[in-house]
């Protein structure tokens, strides 16, 4: 490896994992017999990573370790290490509030920028799920109470001032995947950036006509300066459906090294984005034995099913567990404030409604235009089909962005979304 | 002292001070002659601090330590000693953006929790010339300017992700001046705190009907929760006209110990209040010979002074010294951005003038109903006289807060304040 890291950093492989976690004895009992004998498979399928599932006689554990530049873009991109710490720091900081929406988390070592956690059978990832024309009833409404507790808990509202200028403090040294997300979610996709690509030579003309569009460019900075500057709470920084694993019954939220105290809009506006992308892609996915219509309805079907269980969670987490110094109990003690505090709090949902509509917006264009696509239309093969759903997909966005009065409720999204 | 300090740590006094200094080879010499002949005066008049004042043959310097508790308040009252070190933070981050408006500083000590800095002299603080019936030509656009400055050059328009987040990691540690802020300026005020205090009996009955006032409260909790929770900048956090001293040629902004990463508004929006709250207090230091008609009218002809020189330079530093990632350059390259990016910049300004008007409201309230008061009013030694006065102030402070739309321009608060 040229470049360099720290001592004792090694970039695992299927032999050094065992060693690594059969030297610690809980992982190693919770595995079961000899190291040799473990199976051992890296299927790191992201943009970073290394990622490990280890099975043993007894149990199956998973090892996520950072490299030290961008996997998607191999050594040219060099990345800190640093993320494996921040992303664990994130599991600590919200596995207690979570209620099992999470990977159990078993184990960090430093030095090896590595950490092992449950592995998670047989979940698979809902964005393939959802490609592959399956249904998972709980998983829109779970993400949505994910998405609340872990936001609503780490925020001005449930916690102190003193503990959430801990989190604060920690992810704000998060600076190389914040700044990823500033250059490759935000100012990259209308810039041009060599890291862009797009269907080509279809979009061609797409790209340009947006790369000129100074309005939506002056709507997507204002975004971008609001991601770097509203510490709302701990979010997850990556929510799209890729980061999501799920059973019929069962979901776990994943990969949060994007982590830091930021918008709470931008974890919303993610899932409620890639359900979108996912809708407009089905057709890509049709088959003769299925056109994906019905599909299609169900994916979109879950933007209301999503928003609702984070507003309900939200709104009861904030009835029952307020120990924030945000509006602060001492302010609202007479009978008659309860109505006007309770429809504060309804005009501060719309407006972190409002909030992840625009930023919905902005990582439906960067999936489009920008470095990292998403698999929803990657997968369709042939690009003159792939072209227009795209143009569907980014012309919803330029609305999100441009449009936000139309867009008040998810019904208004839905609705959007059937019409284009 | 029964408070518990750490090892190293005695509060100064005008023995120790000089042994202090005596140890700074550099202090020394500045001051020159023998220690036990430098004068010392120990002065401070705020709420918090010890702060001295020596002179020797050669030169003199002002010593600032933080006391182990709120000093308006006594040893009832613990605050942690740690408040002079963000103050010397502040003073190292923005000295070298503001062109010599703050205290030259010289010489922080750990131990003591004491940094040495420039005697002012002849200067006094700004809000007592103006109580005086003095005027200062230079000072409302000098402080606009500071303002600009200090937060231009640590924000993200002028600095980069990783340079805001190490201003955002550190200031967000200084939560002891923080929860006080939160607490003093925007709950207690509105609530039934002990810790208020008001014109009494005179203003009862209002202060009973402003906590009364939910739609108030739910406005002032909204502007509470934006400054938990908008690190645009890093902030003076007290940026009042007691914390500005000033000559008729200079001006140097002090006190910045409430300094952290927040709302850039709530810096532009004490000041203006302070503008506003000294104005109405003027009939108040009437005398026979001077009715203080022109002396107000000056002062409030400071606002527009101040906003606009704030505006003026916070434009001028994005046109020429935008180093940060937000609304990045290479976003708006096209000769057709230009304009689009320049209304923007606008948009951007009326959206801070707008906070601050909000935050000037909040910061208002709590000068008449809350814990610490201002001399503008307190020096009104006739409750029958301050009272109506007062009144006017919070009744205006109340507009600013619930009818947001009418107070656009500086000019708009002029009009508002004259006709009240």
């Amino acid at each position: 490896m040229s470049l360099h890291t720290p001592d004792g950093y090694q970039a695992l492989d299927n032999h050094s994992v065992r060693t690594f976690l059969a030297g610690l004895p809980e992982i190693r009992s919770k595995l079961g017999g000899a190291p040799e004998r473990w199976t051992v498979e890296e299927v790191g399928d992201g943009n970073l990573n290394l990622v490990f599932l280890v099975d043993g006689p007894d149990g199956s554990v998973c090892v996520k370790q950072s490299l030290p530049y961008v996997r998607a873009a191999g050594e040219s991109w060099p990345l800190p290490l640093d993320r494996a710490f921040f992303e664990q720091s994130y599991y600590r900081a919200i596995e207690p509030h979570v209620e099992g929406l999470v990977p159990r988390f078993y184990y960090y070592e430093p030095k090896l920028y590595a950490f092992v956690m449950e592995k998670l059978s047989p979940h698979i990832i809902l964005r393939r799920g959802l490609i592959e024309g399956k249904r998972y009833p709980q998983a829109a409404a779970h993400v949505g109470d994910f998405a609340a507790r872990s936001t609503f808990a780490t925020s001005d509202f449930g916690a102190t001032i003193e503990a959430k200028a801990e989190l604060t403090a920690r992810f704000a040294k998060n600076t190389s995947l914040i700044r990823i997300t500033a250059e490759v979610v935000f100012s990259d996709p209308l810039s041009p950036s060599p890291r862009n690509r797009w269907t080509s030579p279809e979009l061609d003309g797409l790209a340009a006509r947006f790369r000129s569009d100074s309005v939506l460019k002056a709507a997507v900075a204002h975004f971008g300066w609001r991601f770097l500057t509203e510490g709302q709470a701990l979010i997850h920084g990556d929510l799209h459906t890729g980061s999501v694993m799920v059973t019929e019954t069962d979901t776990r939220v994943m990969d949060p090294e994007f982590s830091f105290v930021g918008p709470i809009g931008f974890d919303v506006g993610a899932f409620l984005a890639n359900l979108v992308m996912n809708y407009l892609a089905q057709p890509g996915h049709a088959t003769a034995a299925d056109d994906r219509r019905e599909q299609a309805d169900w994916v979109l079907d879950q933007v209301p099913v999503f928003w609702n269980a984070f507003k309900t969670r939200f709104l009861s987490l904030w009835e029952t567990s307020a120990r924030g110094d945000a509006y602060p109990a001492t302010m609202f003690g007479n009978p008659a404030d309860a109505t006007v505090l309770a429809a504060a709090r309804e005009v501060f949902l719309d407006r972190i409604f409002a909030d992840a509509v625009g930023y919905a917006g902005v990582k439906t264009i960067r999936r489009i235009l920008g470095f990292a696509h998403n698999a929803d239309f990657e997968r369709i093969a042939d690009p003159a089909r792939r072209a227009p759903l795209e143009t569907k997909a980014i012309e919803l966005a330029r609305a999100f962005l441009l449009e936000p009065a139309s867009f008040r409720t998810p019904e208004d999204i839905v609705a959007a979304a059937k019409a284009i």
